[in-house]
């Protein structure tokens, strides 16, 4: 099973791809998309859906992992991040991926047993799981930690609601 | 000149197409969109996207006028919102169309004369300007005044943000 972890951003945006199942799990691929503030929101936008659609053409993953903590941001920030995050998602429909949200402490949990963790216990887990020594972008990082994440609950699936009556 | 005016929004998306200049506009098409919240997110977006598309490539507008006002929202709502409102600058960026945005204030003083006015005396307006008697969907009615009001602007469109560095 390949699985692409999305930390959803409009001025940086994670994407990591890993493959595997519940006790296994290999690197293959990492990158933080960035915009700049000075473009026009829909050339932005338009890079975003690009590349995101460009790794899922390469890539064909089973399933999207996407980060879901928007809510407790302020409105200007939440409208942002929700532009960035609808191409995101449209991305993944046009390829007829499904998309499954995850929230931090989850992702927390289940790659450190314990929703509050820290950040930097997190990336160590990244990397012990998938052996990579590099230094990651954090974005990079949650992203990969989200593929994870999903990897260990997608036997789980059948009770996992598959995105975002919302 | 063709324009595509859009009041964004998820489960109602409204769209209005007029042509003309200052002087005399023509009401060419109008339309509510409607996704079900019980649709999954990346499906009701990717209906969005789909129409917002198939209108720009059958009317070939010149111009899109979005409504911006969105910051005073709740951050769910924002969030809502802001993914709709990015998968309709996406359609726009990719049909090389630019998006210009106003605010409801700019619209209420483009057509009835004050940023006070109601939001009857703007549909009022809309349907004098346009000839047309129907009663509209509020949402089309907005997008069409929107619409009407970037006709009217544009001769000042030097002075005018082409969108949107937020």
């Amino acid at each position: 099973m390949i699985v692409l972890g999305i930390d959803p951003g409009l001025a940086n945006l994670g994407l990591g791809l890993v493959e595997g199942d519940v006790r296994k799990a290999r690197h293959l691929y990492h990158v933080c998309l960035t915009t700049e503030s000075a473009w026009i929101m829909p050339r932005r936008l338009q890079y975003l859906h690009e590349e995101v659609s460009r790794l899922l053409a390469e890539y064909r993953p089973d399933a999207v992992a996407i980060e879901d903590q928007i809510l407790r941001k302020q409105a200007d920030v939440a409208f942002k991040v929700g532009q960035a995050f609808g191409v995101v998602q449209l991305a993944c429909a046009q390829a007829g991926v499904p998309v499954h949200s995850y929230g931090p402490m989850q992702v927390k949990r289940s790659l450190v047993g314990t929703g509050r963790a820290e950040k930097e216990q997190v990336i160590y887990m990244v990397k012990a799981t998938l052996g990579v020594r590099e230094l990651f972008n954090n974005h990079a990082a949650d992203a990969l930690a989200l593929a994870l994440t999903h990897l260990a609950s997608a036997p789980l699936q059948g009770r996992t609601a598959q995105l975002l009556a919302r």
